[in-house]
């Protein structure tokens, strides 16, 4: 970019403004419209170079697909519609232009894909790239999902595939081409998370009790969700959904399955409960995505594991910023 | 802070819930009620350490207050007024909680006296503070002022008196202790700038037809407002309200008010155009401010300066991220 003005002309021809967007990229701030009977649920998530992700190994479509999908992932937690997204971006002074150019481009694709708007955002430069991305979205009045409707005896149930983004991170930190079936999934799978945001609202509508999305890691999340519900958990080892991980992959990478699916953040999978009637009647798999039922909520609090019928408690391992050691 | 969930204890009691904020901070998204015949107004604006503040000399106080008062200006320059607020910040992992905690003391001084309310954010490392503070108000439906509304032969107006952060920022860099009056003026101005949402809304009511607020400098501001308008502008420089500044003081800092008023950033004052009726009526003062005419608006495009007489052009020379050199 030859100066700012050009960068928001190029954004202001790749975000237009339009439908509930009265004033979009170029003013002061966007001004939108609401529907009337809605709330609005709103979000704000950081993504920063060597924190979030390595710049040389991660493609700059992926960054940004990946800015957005975070918060669209937490729009779905609460089962809500996202509509709106303010985009701000710091990047050395010395980033080439087509690396903003795919940025953008990642945004727009995630963007196009879910209806969403980018109405603005802001620049800066920085020693390292971090990006800032707020998402507003609307739910029925008086309807959002929230972590903190778990009661005891519920149902728990994950969507889709544990471990399979945070394999990807590893394989990118061992610098792993990618030829390999399950490499090429998981690397796909760190770089273009799908934010459930189709499936949360179903789950909504089926009488979902709590809802979290998985983006520190299935240990942390489900105590973030115990917490808030006021219950513990119970969890059964042989029933979590693991990533495919072959033998010499695993020992590669000195990891396994369970750790990864427990521990391993970003796969912006949905963590749920539901009333035991309500479970019974969930299909196997909703908004194309499977659902794995792997354990139940408890009155006594705390996360335990059952393993071959065993029990151990379960600490909360996943992604925390402020943990030192 | 030990842990991210001890953080986020600390901000639920710092900014709590209630009113119109349904779901506050700790959810994966914040919930919030909307006034029914209003438009939302939203911005995000970055904060980057080295870029926008020297953290030594910055204290943690007013980082987080300029953070908030960078969005709220850019709420004040659609004439809205605001009411939630989602802060994000990255701080590198050696900084000490109690840095954080006076970040979010100057986020929350600032956020009581308008009225708004933190409802969200993120936390994130980095090897440098950066924060991103998004602000969402609300303007009666289509009656946002927006920096296009300028027409050829209307009054140029600002607010308050130019340059005095940048005076500031230029003492923050030589050092300069802060026992001289003009001094510690300049300093309050740079760490502590007051967004001027009452004054817009007042303009409002005033009928002004475009407004911006002076966060890049009157050079540079002045032509965006310019362009979105498709008009040019004439200023006079002996109209222009400049800083005090003692001569020592500019030999010191080889800078001057002139210099400083125009191309200075970060005064968070207003910049604004009005119908030649409408400016015959406006008060010297408003809402506390002083109002200073310092040109008109023309047919003709760029911005000419007036300067005893003699006529030259004024280019946008104020901040600009992606220009080099």
């Amino acid at each position: 970019m030859r100066s700012e003005t050009d960068l928001v002309r190029f954004l202001q021809r790749r975000f237009p403004a339009g439908g509930g967007v009265r004033v979009g990229i170029g003013d002061d701030a966007a001004v939108l419209r609401g529907s009337p009977g809605c709330d609005w649920v709103v979000t704000s998530d950081l993504l920063v170079e060597n924190v979030h992700f390595l710049r040389p190994a991660q493609p700059a479509r992926a960054v940004g697909w990946k800015a957005l999908a975070r918060s669209l992932s937490d729009i779905a937690a609460m089962a809500a519609h996202p509509r709106y997204a303010l985009v701000a971006l710091a990047v050395p002074a010395a980033t080439p232009a087509s690396w903003v150019k795919e940025f953008f481009a990642g945004v727009a694709a995630l963007a196009r894909r879910h209806r969403v708007q980018v109405v603005g955002g802001d620049f800066s430069s920085a020693a390292q790239v971090v990006a800032e991305v707020q998402v507003m979205g609307e739910v029925r009045r008086g309807r959002a999902l929230l972590r903190s409707g778990a009661r005891p005896g519920q149902a728990i149930f994950v969507s889709g595939r544990l471990g399979t983004s945070a394999l990807g991170a590893l394989c990118v930190r061992a610098r792993l081409g990618s030829k390999a079936l399950p490499v090429r999934r998981a690397l796909r799978a760190h770089f273009y998370p799908q934010p459930r945001l189709k499936l949360a609202e179903a789950l909504a509508r089926r009488g979902a009790s709590a809802l979290i999305d998985l983006s520190d890691g299935l240990s942390t999340d489900l105590h973030h969700l115990c917490e808030a519900s006021g219950v513990g958990a119970r969890l059964y080892v042989e029933r979590i959904p693991t990533v495919k991980l072959p033998g010499p992959l695993a020992r590669r990478l000195r990891t396994n399955a369970l750790e990864l699916a427990l521990h391993g953040g970003e796969d912006y999978e949905l963590l749920f409960t539901l009333p035991e009637t309500k479970a019974a009647r969930l299909p196997r798999s909703l908004a194309g995505v499977p659902l794995t039922r792997i354990g139940e909520t408890t009155k006594e609090r705390g996360v335990v594991l059952v393993e071959h019928g065993r029990r151990r408690r379960l600490e909360a391992r996943g992604w925390d910023h402020f943990r030192r050691g």
